[in-house]
């Protein structure tokens, strides 16, 4: 079972991330193949400065090596350290009708969110079809928001295979990864860095206490009661607690004597015992390691990459 | 001083083809910088059989090459062989807005005319704009019908510009080829494959000769004097004669007594005689020629596509 997973560097991970799909990832390696894949090319629809770009990308390979992704188990890598993401991109094109992109939800939403509407934002679909296409990807675990692409994909695949030849490209399947909606930000909205409402996992103490410490609650005093199940704190906090642990907690919030100020407080002590040794491992990275964890990625990525283009470029009839 | 011409493999080589740019191109060797990209990754919108391609491509570098394009001289090769045609087009499409493709004339005009209507065909107008850019072509020989994508390149090396930096992308000029539009087919239409009514340069003799005997004419006898400025016999004529052979001829029409009949056995002996060498050639061109050609080429365009990617992904963020 090969599995893919894409991500675009969009600055600061947040726990948000990491529950929702860096966590899953490490916890994959060794079981599947993993490909982790950092989509550079598709962050240009949205990040419009090359020295952002560049930093956006190299901090998510810090990231994910400090969350415990290791090289030798997995491969992270560039999506524009492997040849042929673009070029199959282009031949999926001439086999996707306009009416399948134009039916996309995510592109009228991300122009509605204010973002240009511009061919990138628009044949994105397109490009993340190549994306896994290139991979014989059997499986790519998404947000409820990305299985539109992922069908879309598959389509484009089927009209690919009908008009070149059966089997030559996988049909992959989606996965869906059901905690990725369920992680509230301080404001008990979905965590995202647009919202404004993360909590950072790799940012300096004071800014993760003042995230912390802001988290939206009710107006109960401390001696009320307090249902677990409607607080954003006990939502965040219990993602770092086991079974037990949580249900702890949750008699705590029920039985009244514990204010919002000292449940806050804990689950940032609870947030530092759980990411400390991350954070360790994160400030100690050397920028050798990261290049070298890529660079063992790709090639990895390439392997794989080069065989199907050489299958799709000898049906289209550019060899 | 640079240029790029692009062509689309379509099958076989007319007179229309011969006179619109094949000989234009070969003119222009040793004069200035010589591209001659054959486009098959733009031909993926229209030719749809893996072999087709195939044959089309091949058959147009040997019929380049019979008309006397000198490898040695300019650079003939294969858009696909040159990387970084697609990933330009990706990282131009992230600057260039839907409107400015939405307005595109020739991408209605082809859906009108009966082509799927899919992304390749929509974003067409991006990857001509990478084609252009990626050599920092300073003219591009077009028909009139593509000047707007020549201007489209240059709104959208700007875009790029105001973006990234100014001084990236080399604003391309189009040089109207005006000849282009002139060349009538054998019904007196513009001559093209899509309107059956070619006369192929490499075609077989029989072939040649039901073309050409087939050329439409009105109804004057032999001895009625006719206007050679109203006659397609006289116009595709003209294209083979020099100016004092054009006089003779027109004053032949003028004069009477040469029937329609007679002018085309002229038009048709005068076609042997001037296609003859190049037909020769055609026939004695062996297939390592044709490799070595486009392989020279495709060595020199590399060369100058590999520098400006690289200046490319540096300003985007991709390095």
């Amino acid at each position: 079972m090969r599995i893919l997973t894409g991500i675009q560097p969009s600055g600061t991970t947040h726990l948000g991330n990491y529950f929702g799909y860096f966590k899953q990832n490490v916890d994959l390696l060794g079981e599947e193949e993993n490909l982790l894949m950092i989509a550079d090319l598709h962050a240009l629809t949205s990040v419009h400065s090359g020295d952002e770009l560049r930093e956006y990308r190299q901090s998510l390979v810090r990231d994910f090596l400090a969350c415990g992704f290791d090289p030798n188990k997995g491969s992270l890598f560039f999506q524009s350290y492997v040849p042929g993401h673009a070029e199959l991109a282009w031949i999926l094109g001439c086999v996707t009708p306009m009416g399948l992109l134009e039916r996309a939800v995510s592109y009228k939403d991300k122009v509605q969110r204010g973002l240009e509407a511009n061919a990138g934002l628009f044949t994105y679909p397109v490009l993340q079809a190549a994306d896994i296409l290139i991979y014989d990807a059997d499986t790519v675990p998404v947000g409820k928001d990305q299985v539109q692409h992922i069908e879309m994909a598959s389509d484009i695949a089927k009209k690919f295979n009908n008009r070149y030849g059966k089997d030559l490209l996988v049909s992959p399947v989606p996965r869906v990864v059901k905690e990725v909606a369920l992680i509230p930000g301080i404001d008990g909205q979905k965590m995202s860095k647009s919202y404004g409402n993360i909590i950072p996992m790799f940012g300096e103490e004071k800014v993760v206490e003042k995230a912390i410490m802001g988290i939206v609650t009710d107006s109960k005093g401390v001696e009320d009661a307090k249902d677990p199940d409607e607080s954003i704190v006990f939502a965040i906090h219990a993602l770092m607690l086991d079974a037990a642990e949580q249900k702890d907690l949750a008699d705590k919030y029920r039985n009244g004597g514990l204010g919002y100020g000292d449940a806050k407080k804990m689950l940032l002590e609870t947030f530092f015992d759980y990411f400390g040794p991350m954070r360790k491992k994160h400030a100690d990275l050397k920028e050798s390691e990261l290049e070298e964890a890529v660079q063992m990625g790709a090639k990895h990525a390439k392997g794989i990459a080069s065989q199907t283009m050489e299958r799709v470029i000898t049906a289209v009839g550019l060899v």
